[in-house]
């Protein structure tokens, strides 16, 4: 009746075991540009023009042939016929002229530089260049940007402003990105939804609010997911399989929160094997979120995350994050990591990779990292006053107080 | 008529004289908490209830009176009668007994303590306790994660999903958050508007795609900024005048992006003296986006950005982004920054602020960082395959090989 969790797996061999599973398709969207900001690519983006797809001025002033210019010197100045035009890029220099443009202006046909106006003397009709240009001056060269053919975006990416500006720039209204179907499900005979609560003051007794759905849901729109958000499903085996048997076939990935512990009330977790799983680990050597588990049915994963906050949290950071970026097939990025001094010891168990919330803060060029209560997974508050979390592997007790130490910023601008 | 930009005001000589602008009040919306993920909170938030209001177990086991296990041991063991319920929070616990309680539950009243399942042998119809449990052990206390009264969530802080979680457990349904609303307009006849190319093969010669847009609307969006888009507008001064005069009254900051430059068509910039505006600002000693501009019109600003995508960045980075902080009060967070080597030097001139794209990678420890073209201000390419970017002060002209220098990373996961 009792488990006790007495051999926890490591994460990051529960993650190589599920490797296999992760490499289904996942549900892709068709969304205009505009509405693409945020998520990953879902396909390699070409080119399919060179951009600009002419040669271009980027400053304000004369389109010229630079072999006009060649020997000009202050006392032999090139001396250029100024010819006025409406729409410069449809007529065709001819030597000796010179056709004012704008910064972004086509080049008239046959010009191959432009002379700012601040390095030109300008008289009525003409100018004088007191010194030669080299070709290409001051032009953005047809295909800079972009040649024709070329990869532009690559799969995997997370669309970032620029890349829909790339977008826009090659003619691309909508682009196909990730948007994970995820079903998430709360167990708990204590919470109450925040919609039922009309009164904090008058929240019934021995109830609290389910908020816990509120970190997860966050962070898996943070990548792109798209939540059918089934509530709090009673405590009860049946009902809960039940559900799974339903939403699985339509979701890529459901997340349950909550129904799994280290006591016989572990009601999620026996819910899943009722349905025979093709795969499982019950329970992760983790801290907090010891009893983070993970089943697959029909190849479709079943995350289960701690009810506490901190736990749901610590289960997130390390088991759905990593999936949810193998199956967007996510570029390996950077993490917004600082290296700072830590101003007080950290303990651990051994044989648990812990998260640990810190505060950290600059002094000078330095980083001064402060260790907030380890415990205390069900507490919110030391979520919202830390700005960072320190991931501790497996192998190692801690650090030592002024150990230099690596900090994953929760917080920053 | 020609304008040379000859006395560059400093960027942060600028944001001081527009301090005083900076103080004004911008609009904010109430949101339903889980739409206001990402948004700068508007107001503080305290806790109206404790949270939790009662003493809860965090461990599945059985609730006791701690008083009953003290002087126990292994030859003296506490011997304590399980009593069995539904709804063990309305039981009112006597000494000598235990009952049943799972991880979230509030404890029976009387109860101080909670011993796990494998701390206790259980018999038929009571549990022996073998060692002294301490009070308070295996509960999280009524007020632990927040008191009623206390300061909970701060103004101008970015909300994470963990604040929303705070937000619904305190019974928040909605909050109020800043949303300031941005009338943006380009200018430039080479322009033309992507939904307008329904065939980029046959986009009309000496046309680009307005892309710029995508790059500011994209950032203004990521500060939860509601955007009133104006379009392309002609090349004309007064069209200009009187579109920022209609609307100017009613949003919070106007943004403009192209129409600026050191030359005689510096359409955007005379279009906003004509309307007599009580501060501004030609130019900045910044690179790229050396005519980005500002001014101030019956206390509203107007941000002049140029067309060109990285200068408009730029002037986004050095200009408007801590403008809009500052609007929104935000809290003053750490930005992610990764500190590493430089590959080979980098240039600039004197006097200027420069941004310098650049791509970070990481050995091991260490990051090597490589400097992208500097040149190239109309060049998206370099956009998406940098990762970060380094900012050198005015008073620096570059930066050695093998330097020591800090990123602020771009792209991170």
């Amino acid at each position: 009746m009792i488990e006790l969790f007495k051999k926890l797996k490591k994460v990051d061999e529960v993650l190589k075991e599920l490797s296999q599973y992760l490499k289904t398709h996942i549900t892709t969207v068709k969304l205009n540009i505009s509405e693409a900001l945020g998520h990953y690519l879902a396909e390699d983006v070409h080119a399919k023009i060179d951009v600009p797809y002419f040669n271009r001025s980027v400053v304000d002033g004369f389109a010229i042939c630079s072999e006009d210019t060649f020997g000009a010197s202050i006392h032999n100045p090139a001396i250029l016929k100024i010819v006025r035009m409406e729409k410069p890029e449809f007529y065709e220099l001819k030597r000796g002229e010179a056709v004012e443009v704008f910064t972004g202006s086509p080049l008239p046909r046959n010009a191959d530089a432009v002379v700012m106006y601040e390095d030109v003397n300008i008289r009525e009709d003409f100018i004088e260049v007191t010194r030669p240009v080299t070709p290409y001056s001051n032009i953005s060269k047809r295909g800079e940007d972009f040649r024709k053919g070329e990869l532009v975006l690559k799969k995997g990416i997370k669309l970032r402003p620029w890349d829909i500006a790339i977008l826009a720039s090659l003619g691309y209204r909508q682009v196909e990105v990730y948007k994970p179907k995820v079903a998430l499900l709360c167990t708990g005979d204590e919470l109450i939804e925040l919609y039922e609560v009309n009164d904090i003051l008058k929240l019934p007794y021995g109830k609290i609010i389910n908020s816990t759905r509120y970190v997860i849901e966050g962070l898996l729109k943070e990548f792109g997911c798209e939540i059918t958000y089934l509530g709090i499903l009673p405590d009860d085996e049946e009902i809960i399989a039940s559900t799974l048997r339903k939403v699985l076939p339509n979701h890529d990935l459901v997340v349950t929160i909550g129904g799994v512990s280290v006591g016989k009330r572990d009601l999620t977790f026996k819910a899943v094997l009722k349905l025979d799983p093709e795969y499982y680990c019950h329970g992760l050597a983790i801290r907090p979120g010891r009893p983070t588990s993970v089943a697959v049915i029909n190849g479709k994963l079943i995350i289960m995350l701690s009810g506490f906050p901190v736990a749901a949290l610590t289960g997130f950071e390390f088991l759905l994050r990593p999936i949810l970026l193998k199956l967007m097939n996510a570029i390996n990025e950077l993490r917004p990591i600082v290296k700072g001094k830590l101003s007080r010891r950290i303990n651990k168990p051994i044989n648990v990779k812990a998260l640990v919330r810190v505060k950290v803060y600059r002094e000078d060029d330095n980083y001064i990292i402060e260790p907030l209560a380890l415990t205390g997974s069900g507490v919110l508050s030391t979520l919202s006053e830390s700005n960072g979390v320190i991931i501790i592997p497996e192998d190692i007790e801690g650090f030592d107080e002024s150990s230099l130490v690596e900090v994953i910023l929760t917080r920053y601008q």
